[in-house]
């Protein structure tokens, strides 16, 4: 649960990150940057900023914003009825990533959320930079995470259901709440 | 047919463009970008240049560039087996787009490729600027030009069969030959 005050900085504030990465967006498109708590009430920690530029019934397109030393919860994409799952491509557009995926621990530019390490299990790092890019099938869990300067990150998917979406912190409720 | 003269020529003159628009590149996908002359022979005024992000069996990510005064000749993207055909959204990146879709003829801004005016039928004008973005389903008539400045913009779609491509002028051949 996030206040309507704090929805609207974060929203600002991933707006002029997504600008200084040199992305035209309209105001419109800016006021409707998804802020997403996962239902853990501390966004600065564990979060991400959401912009989708397209969302048909077939693909996906999203800008994503992790502010400094936020991190997306692990999570993956399951089958939906027909469809076997979201399959998507991560690139970097601005910052450092650390992306954390199934294979080899390599785990050692990026930390783990304090007291979480348990809902972290992925420990195969991949330290990503502009233009860097890596495409997940349907299923793979994955985290990522921003250090000192935040990420801005493009997602090429296909059709996206997040509510749908499974993490390994069955804490998580991945519609964001938001009080007065 | 151009010339792997002109095809190099034309490769670094996109990359510029890309890389001028904000956008990493690796040096890799530079050298892959594909200039496409649709068999015509006259790349200057009708033809493409295409850097593909991601390719996979559902989604198709690009980067297109169009030089000054060149011309994409009218196209549509056709059912291919159990496909219903690739449904694409173009969002202009940097520079001016003129793009012809079907509905009344409001063309006014563009101009027709002289001595193919048979070929290029939408004339309805959409005058698209940087965050500048529409989504077409299959089978939608469609062609775009840019003026002076030129135009780099993103096509998101399903899965790309460019090969499969319907054209109103049928002397283009879609895969362009290259000779020493």
């Amino acid at each position: 649960m996030i206040t309507r005050k704090e929805q609207q900085t974060a929203r600002q504030q991933a707006a002029d990150m997504i600008r200084q990465a040199g992305i035209h967006i309209t105001d419109k498109e800016a006021d409707g940057i998804e802020i997403v708590d996962f239902g853990l009430g501390r966004l600065e920690k564990e979060g991400v900023q959401v912009l989708t530029l397209v969302q048909t019934e077939r693909i996906s397109i999203k800008v994503l914003v992790l502010f400094p030393n936020q991190t997306e919860p692990e999570h993956w994409h399951p089958p939906v009825g027909s469809d076997p799952g979201k399959e998507e491509t991560v690139r970097v557009i601005t910052g450092t990533m650390y992306f954390y995926v199934p294979g080899e621990n390599t785990f050692k530019e990026g930390f783990l959320v304090k007291g979480k390490e348990h809902c972290y299990t992925m420990r195969h790092e991949l330290v990503m930079r502009p233009g860097d890019q890596i495409t997940l099938a349907p299923g793979v869990k994955h985290w990522f995470q921003a250090r000192d300067e935040g990420v801005v990150l493009y997602s090429f998917s296909t059709v996206a259901r997040d509510a749908m979406d499974q993490f390994s912190d069955k804490g998580i409720v991945r519609v964001t709440k938001v009080t007065n």
